[in-house]
């Protein structure tokens, strides 16, 4: 094997994939990243049990050539002091391998040698039998995940809410995640004819498709399989898990009928609530008192014996229902909900003493946050 | 006690002193910061048992009013909520405390209220009783601590070398430090005529006085007491203890009479050196070999058994003596020492097998860096 590269852009793609290779694995292999170069380009493969990502550098980009294959053949390397050395190295680089998988890196008069493993001993990446296909926005897609991904519950007591449930379903894609304390829950269009299906995707790949840098144009190709799900895009493949098990039926949760809705401006309620979180590390539930007051003002507090107080004043844009409320929620909750707002006005729906409240964008309904109150 | 002040500024004052404040100590108090409203400004002061910093906010800086003192007064507030709840405050803000230590900081309808101590708890600064007096350039005393400060010792073993030690001596600052391994020494010109005098500063003041953020133009007053030494400018004193103790003679260590003096490009050779310390973290002393080979060339490689190899090969601008060099170094140590270097060009003059290696930049004497070689 034998190639030339830009070393700029092939560290960043290495570093990306050094960061979800395994090296607690039993496999010593999975900490490695292999190396495939072929006539077509050079193509990358790291992961760990649970998630794979290849990504293919074609010969050309944007007309530029930044991959020359001089041999074909593949190695894998270790990533971690391959990642620090790339990154210690100038743009143009020489990559070649031997028959004993010693991995040459040249650049002028710098020679390393790191010692590589075989490339037939890295795991295949399955074939794929396809169950359903769709297509989105990539950036559409990392939004949806972004709304929701925080929610979905951190004990691995209930898998099934370690993910985020995805359902397409007659030209919607709707994402669910909770932790049984908090709900999250975002649909939006797509093109999507087939029957209604579900899955579960681990959290874990979906903050590496987060991660992915690709063009904000870049259409995704959603796959779906048995036990697996991919992502692809024009040089990338994330290929992950599913989680086995039924998903609780959260439709259900979401109230009707509310006692009191308020309506506030979204940034002003996010950095109140955000100073009221100050003491929340001195507390297991950050406790963050929401009252109403001369039905026109939202007072939001916090108490920590033995540190402070803090309390502010934010004025209700718009009040319906009754005005007595007096409720306390958990700050951090509040904050992960509000900041998947982007419109300029949040409502809140209060149903009551110890139901949950509902958080929404004003009129919008395509994006739900459920958070149930703290019992103080 | 009562003003009202520009937040930011005094955010970025408070979270300096937060770090040095100290929240391990059996004084509880010692992890606050003391705040004292007088008629001319506010003063701060924070620290810990081996160093405080006092710093003052006059009533205007450039004619701009920051501060307004409505009544004099002092409180102590604990470091670690104030400066979180600072960071999330508006820039205006007010600070008043009562008769209970209780410290109101408000911010139109954001009202917090923290829990303050006494004052008068807090450690008074102690009187200093001058012996020398000297006035340096902020911004080459700076310089000096940086390019020495590295070579201190780690180890507690010995306590003075756990310091820099700065001599003040017929018109010149010498600072030095050492851990018996390395040494650092550098001399700079300075108006002192009084008698030749020593000390020995801990390196934990010292980072701290290269954070002081203050005008590149600021003169710094060096006041040496009896055991403490104290750094003002116009608003700002650092108080540090000084180590006791008996610094080692390390003048004589330094070698005459060289057997090999070769000139590098400075950066061509950090940038080879940083990548020869890929392997670092595999070894307790990263081991570089330098090797001159046609007389014109240093070869810079390392090997790890289990990992790889690396080797680059460099010109040398300029060699002296016999050119029979094949030594091995501590990488890091090599890196230190070369990136005090600002010239472009740098001597590194070696004095036979086993002999320390001293490094310096091109003709300038000033500046002086002894690396003893690995055993290997």
């Amino acid at each position: 094997m034998k190639f030339t590269i830009k070393n700029s852009l092939f560290t960043a793609i290495v570093s990306e994939l050094h960061k979800i290779s395994s090296n607690k694995s039993l496999l010593p292999i999975l900490s490695g990243i292999k190396i495939e170069a072929r006539k077509d380009g050079v193509v990358l493969v790291g992961g760990n049990a649970e998630l794979f990502i290849k990504k293919k550098f074609p010969l050309h980009i944007n007309g530029e050539t930044v991959v020359e294959v001089h041999e074909e053949g593949s190695v894998v390397v270790l990533s971690k002091h391959f990642v620090t050395l790339l990154k210690k190295l100038p743009d143009d680089i020489e990559i070649s391998s031997d028959d004993m998988q010693s991995v040459l890196i040249k650049s002028g008069d710098i020679v390393t040698r790191l010692n590589g493993l075989r490339a037939a001993d890295y795991p295949t990446l399955p074939e794929i039998k396809v169950l359903h296909s769709i297509e989105v926005n990539l950036t559409s897609l990392k939004e949806v995940i972004k709304q929701t991904i925080f929610a979905v519950s951190k004990s691995e007591e209930k898998p099934a809410l370690t993910g985020v449930k995805m359902e397409f379903d007659n030209n919607k894609l709707i994402c669910t995640a909770t932790d049984s304390h908090r709900l999250s829950h975002r649909e939006i269009q797509i093109s999507y004819t087939e029957d209604s299906h579900s899955v579960i995707v681990p959290s874990k790949s979906l903050i590496e498709l987060l991660q992915l840098k690709e063009s904000s144009l870049a259409t995704v190709h959603i796959t779906i399989a048995k036990n697996m799900i991919l992502f692809s895009t024009e040089n990338t493949i994330l290929y992950s898990v599913l989680i086995e098990g039924n998903y609780p039926n959260t439709q259900s949760l979401i109230p009707t009928d509310f006692a009191t809705r308020i309506t506030m401006n979204t940034k002003t309620l996010i950095a109140g609530i955000d100073r009221a979180c100050v003491f929340s590390e001195e507390w297991k539930h950050n406790n963050v008192h929401l009252t109403i007051i001369d039905n026109t003002i939202l007072k939001i507090t916090t108490n920590s014996a033995g540190i402070g107080a803090i309390e502010e004043q934010q004025r209700i844009s718009m009040v319906e229902g009754n005005t007595d409320v007096n409720m306390t929620f958990d700050g951090r909750f509040l904050l992960d909900a509000l900041k998947g707002i982007q419109e300029e006005q949040v409502t809140i729906s209060f149903y009551g003493v110890m139901k949950p409240a509902v958080i929404t964008p004003e009129i919008e309904t395509s994006y739900v946050q459920l958070i149930s109150p703290v019992r103080s």
